[in-house]
């Protein structure tokens, strides 16, 4: 089921053998790559982060319920059933829900077809919409690379890279495309606990692109906001009301909060399958609450007393007052998010 | 060296072996005592964090000059050798300068008198900054636990109790003496990135206590402080300007600006021997820059790639207009700080 060591890493893939994906809790110390035979296999990926990122899990799912297609013989009962389970994987992300709704819409208009047709139509929807979120992170970049300061720092938090997407990376990509325009910049990474996201996959992905890195623990942040060294934040998002208010990684909040004292921009960087329209406001969104363990332990190793209460959010919500810009792949809203969101989302229907 | 567990904990004591301190960095994992011999010793568990807290760190530096005495036959030439040794292990508690200091006098005041006598009164005034320090601290409780709300959550930051002092705790003895008023209150520990004091020191003490304590990482304190549960901050500090700006442990500024962002009382827990009158604002506070390791690794395990590069500041700068209060061992100061802390200041000298 494993191989190890490649030279292009690919976040996921569609191959012969099922869904391959590089598995991300073991990242940076091991490069391995699980196969994921079925789609019970892919939703155990996505609810055990060996895949995460808002994107990433979307492609995932519509992934999974390609491979569940394919392995049905009764597709009218069991595709329901696959995308049930797929959509109990992970509360928060909302490309989660997207891309499977957008599967289930594809196996509606082609349930007419004989049973080998409507399976070949979903593998091609599921390799597409992963075709598509590469298109679309570089999009990103390309409209969020010229608010990236020039001869300043920028902090990220979380990964949105080319691991929380199909490739490029979304609050990655901006940074990657702006070092592409021949900006002058380095990023400060905050860690991003409990899952050190920043620390083991941040810094893993701009340590092999050659761009200068430096890790920070994520109550820095504020220190480093404060001391006039960075030109603007850039963050991904798992979910966006309509009103602009943005659910990411747990530590978001805090971060736009110190960037909007200290005068520096705070950017969000998402595709709009990140929006929720249906969602007048992000007190609205469902924040994953998860195991205790991953706060009690790092890398399995206790760091706090047996038996002690443990709180552990995935996700905040920030305000949208704090979101200095929303980049996405049809261009920049900017407040009131409301109609700015509205008038790009609708672009694309 | 070292002895294992025992019922009542002592952070530091003065034995007829040497000075014994429980070892913080092995907490809360091992109870292990460790026995410094001779001043060096002494230096070397103030540097590697062995014992810490700026309350703390003062006792031990006093009682290294005094071992350091016991143990000289040249007392006017190795006094001063002894004093610079320990004032070189840390840069930005005052405590630890103000504690030296206090050791220097007292040498001066009786240099004139038999070795012996001299080394009998530098014990003795090591002993007596001990006891008072915990007594001290139980009136900073006095006078701080009125202004904690009763029925709702307390939120700290790293660890400022019964470990980072001689005893009982500066913040934690706020929230000993506010529990011990019979108000209704529960704890939210942040973990505190790098070090870990809040999971291991502050949860393992309050858990020791019966404490209603709940842990999270540093990055959810905005998220809670949003949420309307948190009813005020108390954290310790490290070094009080005289305009009553506070360095203390990184990553408490961004909880103070959550704090006020969200109409939250933030309250700096400390004794008048933290506050350094020759400092007009908190830029001037020397910060400490540690080891990457520190970042790179938690207990010993690597969480991020090799090579990376990592900024490891162990204390921020929170400006006087995010303190609500200072709450010291002869009362409560509030803005404007100039005046309120001097005359508190100035009423023990």
């Amino acid at each position: 089921m494993i191989s190890t060591t490649e030279s292009t890493v690919e976040t996921i893939e569609w191959t012969r053998e099922g869904v391959v994906m590089i598995d991300q809790t073991r990242l940076p110390r091991e490069t391995v790559f699980v196969t994921c035979r079925n789609y019970g296999e892919v939703a155990d990926a996505i609810r055990n982060m060996v895949i995460r990122g808002a994107p990433a899990i979307g492609v995932a799912a519509a992934m999974g319920v390609a491979l569940g297609a394919l392995q049905s013989n009764h597709l009218d009962a069991d595709v329901p059933v696959i995308c049930e389970t797929l959509a109990r994987t992970r509360p928060t992300a909302v490309n989660l829900f997207w891309a499977i709704e957008r599967m289930k819409q594809v196996y509606a208009s082609v349930r007419h077809l004989a049973p080998e047709e409507i399976r070949a139509r979903l593998v091609a929807e599921a390799k597409k919409i992963r075709e598509e979120d590469i298109a679309i992170n570089e999009a990103i970049g390309r409209n969020g690379a010229p608010l990236v300061p020039d001869g300043k720092t920028v902090l990220t938090h979380c990964n949105a890279g080319a691991l929380a997407t199909a490739g490029f990376g979304t609050a990655l990509g901006v940074i990657r495309a702006a070092v592409g325009m021949g900006k002058n910049i380095d990023v400060f990474a905050d860690e991003t606990r409990p899952f050190l996201q920043g620390a083991r996959l941040t810094a893993w992905e701009l340590q092999r692109d050659g761009i200068s890195t430096t890790l920070i623990t994520d109550n820095m942040a504020g220190h480093f906001l404060k001391s006039g060294r960075i030109g603007c934040v850039v963050v991904g998002a798992d979910r966006i009301a309509a009103n602009g208010d943005v659910a990411n990684k747990i530590g978001t909040y805090g971060v736009a909060v110190l960037a909007k004292e200290n005068n520096v921009p705070f950017y969000v960087a998402a595709p709009l399958s990140t929006l929720d329209l249906t969602l007048a406001s992000g007190e609205e969104i469902p924040i994953e609450e998860r195991a205790a363990r991953e706060v009690t332990h790092v890398q399995g190793v206790p760091v706090a007393p047996e038996g002690i209460a443990v709180a552990n959010p995935a996700f905040d919500v920030t305000p949208n007052r704090y979101v200095s810009a929303i980049i996405t792949e049809r261009g920049i809203a900017r407040a009131p998010y409301g109609e700015s969101l509205r008038s790009l989302f609708h672009g694309i229907l």
